[in-house]
C-alpha cells in the first residue's frame, strides 16, 4: 500500500468538477504571483486594491471593496496595512464624516510603476501554459462563471461587472 | 464622487488577468458549493478528502494529502475534524508505527451517498453558466494551467496528475 503512487490514486469525479479544477489552477497561478511579488511583499489582493485606487483616485472604501468583491471587514485590514506601509492613504470626504476617499501616496505610485514589468512577466508565464487564444477563451469562460454570481451581498450601485461582454472576440484573436 | 457606480470604475488590467478572473470565478463556485453543502456542514476541501478516501480506502495521510495538493499541517486539521465527526478514521499501518491508513466510517459512507445528488445539482448549476462544451473547454484549460505547476513541494512518488490528457476531446463532446 505504501508503494502506491500518483497514477494509482482514483480521484473519482474531482478532476472534472469545475470548482475543484478552478481551485487547483487558482492556487498554481497565485503561487507564481506570490513568488514574483515576494521581493515587494505584495499579495494578489493588495495588488488589486492598489490598482483600483491608482486608476480611480478618490473612490470611497465602500466603492473599492465592492468593485473587487472584498468583504468590508477584510478590506479594512487590507487598507490598514497599505496605509501603514505608506502606499495608500485615506482622506476624509468633506461633508461626510464617516466616508474616506482613497489615494495612492507618491511611494505607492512609484511602487506600482515598478510592479508593471513584474506583472507582465507573471502574466506571460501564465499565458504560455494555454497560448494566446487559450487565454482569451479561458478569461471569457471564467467571466461567464463569475458574473452570474455575486461575491458580496448585492447592494444597489456598489457592485461591479466587467466592462467587456464575455465571449466576444478580442481584437487580434483568432475569431476577429 | 459618492455617486460613482460600478460602470464608472476602471479596473485597469485586472479583468484580463488570468489570476484575477480565476479567483473571482472560484469564489463564485465555492459560494454555491458552501450554500448547497451547508445542511451537511461539508466544505469543498472536506468533500475532496472524503472522496479520495472513499475511492481509495487504506491510503496513508501523506498519499491523500499529496493527491489533493493539501499541505500536511492543513491536512492533519482537516482529518482531525472528520474523525471527530466520525466520518473518517485513521488505522495504524502494521509494521509502521508512524503511518496511518485512512478509511471512511459507515457514517461517512452514508453521508457520501447522501451528498451525491447535492454535488450533481451544484455541478449542473455551474455547467449551466457555460454550457457542456464550455465546461469541457474550461476544464481542459484549467488543467493546462494547473498541471504545469506543483501545489506542494514536489516529492517523488507523492504528487499527482490527472489521469486524462488535457485538451483531448471528451467522449460525447463536439470534437469527437
Amino acid at each position: 500500500m505504501s508503494e502506491r503512487t500518483k497514477a494509482d490514486i482514483d480521484l473519482g469525479p474531482l478532476p472534472e468538477l469545475i470548482g475543484y479544477v478552478l481551485r487547483r489552477a487558482q492556487l498554481v497561478v497565485f503561487q507564481d504571483f506570490f513568488a514574483a511579488f515576494a521581493p515587494f511583499d505584495i499579495s494578489p489582493a493588495q495588488f488589486s486594491v492598489l490598482t483600483v485606487i491608482e486608476r480611480n483616485p478618490g473612490l470611497t472604501q465602500t466603492q473599492v471593496a465592492a468593485a473587487l468583491g472584498i468583504k468590508r471587514t477584510n478590506f479594512v485590514g487590507l487598507l490598514n496595512e497599505l496605509e501603514k506601509r505608506t502606499l495608500a492613504e485615506r482622506r476624509q470626504v468633506s461633508g461626510d464624516k464617516r466616508s474616506y476617499a482613497l489615494y495612492l501616496t507618491s511611494e505607492g505610485a512609484a511602487l506600482m510603476r515598478k510592479l508593471r514589468p513584474v506583472l507582465k512577466a507573471h502574466e506571460t508565464r501564465m499565458i504560455a501554459k494555454v497560448g494566446e487564444d487559450g487565454r482569451d477563451q479561458l478569461v471569457a469562460l471564467l467571466h461567464d462563471i463569475a458574473d452570474a454570481g455575486e461575491l458580496c451581498e448585492p447592494r444597489n450601485g456598489t457592485g461591479i461587472k466587467r466592462a467587456k461582454a464575455s465571449r466576444a472576440p478580442r481584437p487580434g484573436s483568432a475569431e476577429t
